[in-house]
């Protein structure tokens, strides 16, 4: 009922099924003037409008046991993300098993595991995106992956998966093979347990895990950078930032829980990030580490329960996805869709060690910046194709401009609107 | 008739149709030589062919009262128009009222109101590109559009369109959101009425206008820039140009007439541009304008009529389209298809002042260019979905290099050429 | 039986039919250290991934006797080819005559008759390559063609295809029209003959040649260049290399003869190549000639033959593709699809005199380099939809730095695995 168009071979054992996915954005950023911001601040950030994605698909069945997908990003030249989004063949003959390996994207992370059409909020969560940038995960992503995941396993309304990937760069990152650059790659997991539901509610607890193998090239300097932008993706610039760390491994995990109970949803997770980084010349090697987290909730006023998912061939995996809507938006029918209130609140600490300058064997601490963000968010499903969301991100950011060095934060407010069409 | 698969659900309510279209052009540029030309004088323009437009694309009906449409330009990388050129969903839930937002196509003047892929030329006359890259209109434009079309409003065989969009920059120049540059916005409009017809023949009239309410950023130097190339686009070349002008604001008005009687068709429109100039020093502000008119007519020997559009979801709403072909050409049924005789003679004149020098209180004048262009062509419809198009432009451009400056204009002829496939 | 859905029109007069083709691919180079390589050589290439080609294309009848077919290629970004892949009308009203025009894929060089989807090894061979980069064939291609394929035509059992092309340049070369470059335009063609076949077996032998007709622009240096990459398009470092030479026309032909008895195949080609080098200064213009061959085989252990095409839409006329499988892997089922053995041995010589040194009156030597390798494989077709090949490129190339230069060539060795979906 969401106007998926599905062509199927008579025996089944064939099928292709039509996606589209478009989301516009519009972000207005509300500042201090740039006079009164301090130095260093970042001023005057653009409001405006860009495509988040712009997605054509196709997928389905081939001899029973293969899956295809097929995704084209044709939006995101605004922010970024442009290009071959999934490309993947899976193999699924084995009973809970699934082999996937082409253009991927890892089962990884609380909000990793929902998809980008049915997000609560404009963007997944900070920690989610560093951790998804830095170790290997996201869409566009080479690799192959192993997922298991069965129902009913120690009881019978519990659902496990566990799930393994091994990738390099992103592709369309035309000049990473230049010749003393061999390939990034990255081992990392996830492992989920929903351990109770009744059929409309669901909790379930998860963790994730990553670390860098190889960085690829030879050089050393700026390899691992945590960074992401303050929730919300028009404009380019980023508020914290690790800049380049001189490191060739890193590392992280991450816990979570979220559950459902009816039309109230309630989630968070926790990571910490250590990246090690090597002597700078008589400067020791150390291991800087950061961390962040997130709380989220959801109240759909209108009475529809969060989906729990407990298969798929793709990410949305033992994750939470959007409400189905019960009374699509029609004016003849007087019925008014799904509405969604939802809050989230994030913290992404960024320094370590922010007052430590460096010495002669030893390295300086890192003011990468700590941001904390309140969302405030109305969703209006009008039907199970078209959304639209009205949110307010209350954004803090304390950044100093070094070590012992001042401040360049700031307090600023932003709106975001989303239309999207996705089926 | 013309190919184009739908698949629809049992119910009706949902429904996609997969569209393509993509245009082959050839342009032969024959020149003075180079050394007879002036020096200044654009030289040696390319010959070559570019492949003009290389859409595909999906649209639809979702839960009866929303309609989406989804189109990708991978053409136009020889030219220009690469990426996302269509995404935008419609609700059509209050009869006659249509509202629109993603990245759109606003109805805006006369061949605006013309689908590229059913132009009786090669490319829309100047003054139409002109005010659509200046004053936000064509293809990948965000931007959101309310229109509203009735037919027989005051008379039985009348048709009324009433259309404003407020628009941003089209989606694809990634570079607009840098800090200190907000989105440039527009607000632009359209009413046409057909006041006469008689199930074949059509007479209506149109005025457009539009008004640059924000330029976006704080930079006050080179904003508007009215340009374009001798309707035709293989090579990137423009023989007229203003050049950046130092403005923050700009408008423009248009009217139109067209007529289509039987298989015969005559059109054309006339424009003006405005543009506000900033002070430039002691230099004061002023108001240079600009304007240009085309006329055009078509025969189709063979005998079917123009089509008069009086609704749809994008912007060909009460506009002339393709005649649509009686004899789809068959060597074994011996019938040849659609033929049509088109002719447009076209004045763009970018001068204003073109004498005056600047003094210590006032800017001087604009040799943007006075472009006359006289387009001869023949169309061969061979079926609803192939077209070739023998054109051949005759040119006269005069321009001085500057005020009070030599000649750097030139005649030359062109000839085009395109073969299309559109479902 | 291939999970190609297909939409027809009730009448058969139109369909379509969508195509997805991705190839994910890596390469692990395994070089001496660089510390042993000599000054010069390439070193330290990089292993890693890329996907090598991304299609998503429709393609079917227009009104019975055209055919469109529409691809894009949303991969390669890593190495090569994004963008516009085909877009090509077919008029098929003559019998046994076939025109195309649009972006096409011209008939050319015996494995250019085989879909990139059907190749026994990773890449064609580096003749094939070369010719098609420079000659004016290979996708992505502006041109118009006309073929004649006749089957029965001296006996019963044999086929005749008969392919010239006129062609421009590659499209998505968006600088190439410049003011003063005119499009660069070339002639080639192909002749193969098929002389006997028993249903299952065949037999045939064919010849290609082809000549620049003009080389666009006004400038004597660097035209003609003829290089590849080692078989394998992972690294975009190509080892050997004519460089750019001062040719305004350049001319080729090629041989060929492949046959398959039941599931065994060998087959062979050799190529020749004149470059009309321009006088430089005093120094006289000359035709250095290059050349290259290779032979290819291969055993289906399952015992499916090769499958040659006699007449198609595109490129895939006169050629031999891949064995179809008998039985689709599954374990359920204790089938395991089809297994091949390939081994192709191809010597490409970029070298012309190379220790001829330059006088006052004459021009030097060229030393692009001699490449040989020898290509061992294993193809695993899964299915019809499915296949993994697994290769290992023993590459010998010898090369000297210069007319009596030191040598910068080296032995490697190349593990190559591709997945890769095709429908």
């Amino acid at each position: 009922d969401n106007g998926r168009p599905v062509i199927s071979s008579g025996d089944g054992r064939f099928s292709m099924a039509f996606r589209v996915r478009f989301q516009a954005d519009f972000a207005g950023f509300m500042q201090d003037s740039p006079a009164s911001l301090p130095a260093g601040a970042t001023k005057d950030l653009a409001s405006g409008a860009v495509i988040r994605r712009g997605f054509f698909g196709v997928e389905g069945k081939a001899f029973n046991d293969f899956w295809y997908e097929f995704r084209y990003n044709g939006g995101g030249t605004d922010a970024e993300g442009f290009g071959m989004s999934i490309a993947r063949v899976n193999y699924n003959g084995i009973p809970n098993f699934r082999l996937s390996a082409g253009v991927i994207e890892p089962v990884f992370m609380l909000e990793g595991t929902t998809s980008s059409g049915q997000l609560m909020f404009l963007e997944r969560p900070e920690i989610d995106n560093i951790a998804a940038d830095v170790f290997g995960a996201g869409d566009s992503r080479r690799g192959v992956e192993l997922t298991y995941q069965k129902a009913g396993v120690f009881k019978s309304d519990d659902n496990l998966v566990l799930s393994v990937a091994f990738t390099g760069n992103t592709t369309g990152t035309g000049t990473d093979h230049a010749t003393g650059t061999d390939e990034k790659t990255q081992l990392l997991g996830r492992a989920s347990y929903r351990f109770w539901n009744d059929g409309v509610s669901n909790a379930s607890i998860g963790a994730s895990g990553a670390t860098i193998i190889s960085q690829g090239g030879n050089s050393t300097t700026g390899f691992v950078n945590l960074q992401d932008r303050p929730e919300i993706r028009v404009s380019p610039t980023r508020l914290i930032s690790t800049g380049g760390l001189n490191a060739r491994h890193a590392s992280m995990y991450a816990f979570d829980a979220a559950a459902n109970i009816e039309n109230f949803y309630l989630g968070g997770e926790y990571t910490n990030f250590q990246v090690d980084r090597l002597a700078n010349g008589a400067q020791a090697g150390d291991s800087p580490s950061f961390s962040g987290f997130y709380v989220e909730g959801s109240w759909v006023l209108t009475g529809e329960p969060k989906t729990y998912t407990v298969s798929s061939q793709n990410n949305e995996v033992g994750g939470f996805g959007a409400p189905k809507v019960a009374n699509p938006f029609s004016l003849s029918g007087e019925s008014w869709g799904a509405w969604e209130l939802v809050a989230r609140y994030s913290d992404t600490n960024l320094n370590w060690n922010k007052n430590l300058a460096a010495t002669a064997t030893s390295q300086s601490g890192i003011n990468g910046g700590d941001e904390r963000i309140v969302d405030l968010g109305l969703n209006w499903y009008l039907n199970n194709n078209v959304k639209l969301q009205v949110h307010d991100l209350i954004v803090n950011v304390k950044r100093q401009s070094g070590v012992a060095g001042t401040q360049i934060g700031q307090d600023l407010n932003i709106v975001g609107i989303r239309l999207q069409f996705t089926n």
